[in-house]
């Protein structure tokens, strides 16, 4: 197994303008999960409650991702509900209920301890830190965090960002956890705090890669209807990391290019709720949408 | 002479978050032409009044930008007060006076007449196509415009647009013109409004380029310290159209090297007042910002 992810499975009940959707199957685990797995296998390490429907184990199943590390613990499975406005632009948490996530103590399962790619969804530093411990010499790890960890679990996070090799962040948590407004040097701050390579994402604006080596714009696939933007940021991980662990190197060529896999993933996950518009899809669909995406920016 | 530019020669009093400065040499045809003039002469055509300094024609003449389409007309020149929001997506127009702009009835000598590109920057539509009345069979001309003329000269502006071969707009503009929320559908609605091309301008998410053989997306050149954003749009136009009309090729491949020409020069421009960080540069500062930023967005 090259690819390992921690993460959250859980029920999100999503408001957009005009559609309201309850229980839909979301969580980042999810969400990554269902795009890396359009390049290969890879191991999950997550928990979930009693309640969490079989059917949605199985989906991740057919994909290839082994649940092996997905504690089943008695209780509810994490749940979300948000409220999108007009625009896209505005998110409104409404709740959030940790449940069995609260007591997330993340075991990894020997067969995924030599994985060399590892991501870190969103979860607190300390969780995340307990992954690193338990990992034997991965080859790139990636983080993902939120402003509630940067502002409540700083010092934490700052010695979690020694250990990665990279970051992904959107524009608002890149201006927190720096305190530079502009983009640039906002994320040149972030690299100054550990991680060799800053992915900064800007939704509908695209997203940038950062490194010592390598400096890279790319804008969004233009999507003309967004129907939930809900774990776009997931996905866009999920094409990012699969694409590297498929490849099994980390170098400025192949970061541009996974930019590019993780820029699709996001387009597709964006075009329906949840990961309804990711089910559907190849690695066939995904090929296609990146020679559109290429040809769209190829000067 | 293979470019003609008509458009507003003006005096600026820009307040920024932290600077104020009076009666800064301005207008669209200054920025435009200040950026295409690093590519080769062009003719100008504009109405000043009898206060316009010598100084600043000889600023352009220097530049290889014919002025001898320039009125001088009695009356005080067109000038503009504007103030920008602490993060530059704010813009309030705090006092316009037309002063002899109000009277502009652009005459086209003899010499700009056989212009084979052609830039009508932002005016009436009366105004704009009164030029269009007076050249000869030009082989690309490019219509900028603005929120005001959507709204009060629409009819005239239809008919317009079925007469040049682009037109550049803001994301704002493209909206209001097609009531097209979503950008890649207002950009598609602006095409089947007559033009062959759709410059679409995002300001620090850069701009896209759409026509019926082609959709290009660029962001913009990371520029860490903006100091005034007057005049980007065109001195953007500037560099898109003096390339074109340097190379005489408009194609696919042409157009979007000059997408990357126009964002170098919509760079330069924000990095000073007016036109302060455009008056000392060299083509070969150009080439040099376009051959880091052709480095970033390629994959």
């Amino acid at each position: 197994m090259s690819l390992l992810a921690v993460g959250t499975l859980g029920y999100d009940t999503i408001e957009t303008a005009t559609e309201r959707r309850e229980d839909v199957l979301g969580g980042s685990a999810t969400h990554f999960a269902m795009a890396a797995s359009l390049f290969g296998k890879l191991g999950l390490v997550s928990i979930v409650g009693q309640d969490f429907q079989r059917v949605h184990l199985d989906l991740l199943r057919a994909r290839g991702v082994d649940v092996g590390g997905v504690e089943i613990a008695p209780g509810e499975t994490f749940r979300w509900t948000g409220r999108y406005g007009d625009d896209w632009n505005s998110r409104t948490t409404i709740e959030t209920r940790l449940n069995v996530l609260a007591r997330f103590d993340p075991v990894i399962p020997d067969a995924f301890r030599t994985a060399k790619f590892i991501f870190l969804a969103n979860a607190t530093p300390a969780v995340q830190a307990k992954v690193l411990d338990q990992v034997e010499k991965p080859e790139f790890t990636m983080l993902d965090t939120m402003n509630l960890w940067i502002e409540t679990a700083r010092a934490d996070l700052m010695h979690l960002l020694r250990r990665v090799d990279a970051i992904v962040l959107n524009d608002e948590e890149a201006r927190m956890l720096t305190g530079q407004r502009n983009l640039i040097r906002a994320a040149g701050g972030v690299l100054g705090l550990g991680p060799r390579y800053v992915v900064l994402k800007k939704g509908e604006h695209g997203a940038f890669l950062f490194g010592g080596d390598t400096h890279f714009s790319l804008p969004a696939y233009p999507v003309e209807q967004v129907v939930d933007p809900t774990g776009a940021g997931d996905s866009f991980a999920g094409g990012f990391m699969g694409y590297l662990a498929e490849t099994g190197r980390v170098d400025p060529k192949n970061l541009r290019k996974a930019m590019l896999y993780g820029t699709v993933a996001a387009s597709f996950c964006v075009q329906g709720f949840g990961v309804d518009s990711l089910v559907g899809r190849s690695r066939k669909d995904l090929d296609a949408r990146y020679d559109e995406l290429m040809s769209i920016v190829t000067v």
